[in-house]
């Protein structure tokens, strides 16, 4: 099984890991890697050979079956701009990005007529960075959300090829419209991580040396990166500001709570809170 | 290597743990466990057949050297006073309660001149409870915290026996006053607790399907017994209420960040938050 000429731009944790996986599993015939400067190329030359390296986005995407968007969020739509007309009409465009609404809305007019176009969010990652960080088995048991808006037939045609690249990469996929993306992973990633960094930044170094496994697992995402964790909250802010706003809620309550005489609605909100957690599926093997 | 005559009252998650690793162990001559209730007893008794099981807490620590309070924190000083003249004077008496201020306050005049006290606390646990969770294994690597007030001679002299035996389990022991303990452990567990169960109890379960490690690890102990983290909590609630009142200001301030035109302070809040994080000791393998 191969998907023809796959280009990979942007050779970060994700975009490594998507070459190195389109590598092992033998997916492409010709695997192209775009970088903006050519500093890593070395480094992934060692580990992919076979890779053509390039520092030009055109000749990256001129023969490309499918073109992979792995740079920062940002940067995608001016990238697009710079290579959209050596795109083969029939070239599947995705991303990686994990913010949806805005990479769509941007995005999907300036490939509008010009190549396939459907949105990816791999929900896989690692508080590294960069493609000494990228592994080839990093999307087998992952989920991939394909953002559909079920407004355009180049979504419609894109999406088939989409969920079998995907698929052959071990990663299970399904779709939600980019709206209800992003205020999910507001609530699901997006908050947990500022929550996170919150409670490392109020919690004084003078108590980590009685630091559990308790404190380690829900301060874990706070190690991230701060530059790609910075554009991902900034770009999905709106979403994440009212989730915010609603856990500030719930934590005033429970503070409530803490002053009164009565435990029992800190027991109903503990309760709950491992009701609820008890229907989270459980993860891939 | 034997501590003589050990009573564990209380069998469940730490207790049964204590009671396993005891007899794996070979650290005490006798091995007594004491519980309110005989339900517990037929599991018990499969894995433990030496040990001396009772429902009668005078019985159980009358020949005992080290006496380990592992009941519920609001109901060790009622058992304190039922038991406390059957004790001999040398015995060391202490707790793996998870709150340290209030036990000591209350323990500490029941047994002065009756026995020897120090509390403990073992940063070890899961999100199980009971005996059926007990694990021979649950204090290696782990933490224990003797809390001591440096006020009176008991507990100097309970000290380094309380040490060895932790040590013997596999744990490592430092000292920390009872009311820094418990300032520490508002925030280094008792608040990620509560954020935990307020990050579940305000993310729908609508978006679940989703959910990837991070979400996962950073809500993980939610699922811990309600129950058991009620009285916790509760016992510890202003110290709670205080580092939650802080967490919710730095909450509101990272709001403030995200309704703003700069994302500097946003990247200035994360990148704190992980070097922080950075010195965080690395867990024992």
């Amino acid at each position: 099984m191969s998907f023809g000429t796959v280009a990979i731009l942007g050779p970060g944790l994700i975009g490594g890991s998507l070459a190195l996986a389109i590598a092992e599993r033998g997916l492409a015939d010709k695997l192209v890697i775009y970088s903006r400067k050519d500093g890593s190329f070395p480094a992934i030359r060692k580990k992919l050979p076979h890779a053509h390296l390039t520092t030009d986005s055109s000749e990256a995407v001129r023969d490309a079956d499918i073109v992979v968007l792995c740079v920062p969020i940002e940067t995608m739509a001016d990238l697009v701009k710079k290579f959209v007309d050596a795109l083969k009409p029939t070239a599947l465009v995705t991303d990686v990005g994990s913010v949806k609404e805005s990479v769509d809305r941007e995005i999907a007019p300036l490939l509008a007529n010009k190549a396939l176009w459907i949105g990816s969010h791999p929900m896989a990652g690692s508080e590294q960075a960069g493609f000494v960080a990228a592994r080839a088995n990093l999307f087998v048991g992952a989920k991939v959300i394909l953002t559909h808006t079920g407004i355009n037939s180049s979504e419609a045609q894109a999406k088939p090829r989409a969920e079998e690249f995907w698929q052959k990469l071990g990663a299970s996929t399904f779709q939600i419209p980019p709206f209800q993306h992003d205020k999910a992973v507001a609530h699901i990633s997006h908050l947990p991580h500022l929550v996170a960094a919150a409670l490392v930044n109020a919690a004084s170094e003078d108590y980590y040396r009685i630091a559990g496994s308790g404190f380690r697992d829900t301060t874990r995402v706070a190690s991230g990166s701060p530059d790609l964790w910075t554009e991902i909250i900034w770009d999905n802010r709106e979403k994440i500001a009212a989730a915010l706003s609603s856990l500030i809620s719930e934590l005033k309550r429970a503070e409530q709570d803490l002053k009164g005489n009565d435990k029992t609605p800190l027991h109903k909100f503990l309760q709950h809170a491992q009701d609820q957690r008890s229907k989270l599926p459980k993860p891939n093997p």
